[in-house]
């Protein structure tokens, strides 16, 4: 039967998620119609990892228990793939670290995105951390909790998504910003960057690293270095 | 409602996938317990974005259509994600291209693993592309599908994977490897390279880096290039 690769676990206990109960992180990942696949699964299969020699719990929340396609709405001929939450907005666990995706899923006013909007402004004072990837940032931006803080966002999308946070200080030239317990990430890809950098600084730059290359993932560490604001003329 | 950002479609008919009925691209991906997440998700939202601008469809083929975890066996505290199969080993359509995916849940032999080491075997006669992730090249050679050819496969996992193969070339330093019609990509994010060089050849490069810069990702585009090889010393 597999076995996890020796190489990817630590001595247990040297550098467990020091901040929680019984050492165990909580995270979640809000989840809604048209989320972008990698926004997601690029830093959930890190946290995967992360979970061969750490204790991790991971809640998938939506509206409802039914699962929940990447097929972004209005796109008939977008293709999509679904994926079960585990929990509902109204029955989500305690979290320490909550995810907000993007995708064109997050445009618009649908129920599913206005309730996903009032979770992220509900929850936000009762975590630890919060970590935005891609347009997800529009998100939290419209839930109010990046007001008066430094933030980024996807940068083909800049204009767009910058204009639903008037009072926040978006940051142009990042792959990611760290203001406070805010981390937000640049497009899709810098999702999986903003979730090393965030395991580097709070389980250390070994277990980051280890992660890192147990995926074969070329890690940009540099936060401030952006190819992309560069190409969209940012 | 959301729309295609206008950057990432490009005129209708100029580079559609040309060897298809109706320029459809039909592609497959096998999932069975213990799939690596980014093994699956990189290369299927490269396609996602492809599919805003080019007519794709994607089936997730399983054992059963019961949802699919990433958690691998034998692995208790272990993450896992749910996705929804949309199609059975038995009722799968024809395909021109089919990904096989790594993962710990390749290892063993498991009523879903021998399942799908089967259908690999049946149905590579009819594909006209074979994409290989991670240690996916492990149930693609068990098939031997990849008998004779040159391929590549996860460095940490090289010397498991490449016994598996007597009568494959393995090749240790790559991104990936091209032989014939299969396509084989090193371990984890490498399923993003060999997926985007592969809609690159097929579509053109502009397709391909248009889809890289709209997932900001930072595309390897030499395949020789392997930073993970000279890490595990091969």
């Amino acid at each position: 039967m597999p076995g996890i690769p020796s190489i990817l676990i630590l001595k247990p206990n040297i550098d467990r998620f020091p901040e929680t109960e019984a050492n165990t992180l909580r995270v979640g990942v809000v989840l809604f119609p048209g989320f972008q696949a990698l926004d997601v699964f690029g830093p959930v299969d890190c946290l995967n990892v992360l979970s061969w020699s750490h204790s991790v719990t991971l809640a998938l929340l939506s509206s409802t228990l039914e699962p929940v396609t990447t097929k972004p709405p209005a796109s008939p001929n977008a293709l999509g793939q679904s994926v079960v939450p585990t929990h509902t907005f109204r029955t989500a666990p305690s979290l320490d670290l909550l995810f907000v995706p993007g995708g064109l899923g997050t445009r618009g006013s649908s129920p599913v995105i206005e309730e996903t909007i009032a979770y992220i402004r509900d929850v936000y004072p009762t975590l630890k951390y919060l970590i935005t990837v891609c347009t997800g940032s529009g998100l939290a931006a419209r839930a109010g909790v990046l007001d008066g803080k430094r933030a980024t966002t996807n940068k083909m999308a800049w204009g767009e998504i910058t204009a639903l946070g008037a009072n926040v200080e978006w940051v142009p030239r990042a792959r990611w910003v760290v203001d406070g317990n805010v981390w937000s990430s640049s497009g899709v890809s810098a999702g999986i960057d903003v979730t090393l950098a965030w395991i580097g600084k709070v389980y250390g730059s070994e277990v980051a690293g280890k992660i890192a290359n147990g995926m074969e993932y070329t890690w940009h560490e540099d936060s401030s270095h952006d190819l992309f604001a560069e190409l969209h003329g940012l």
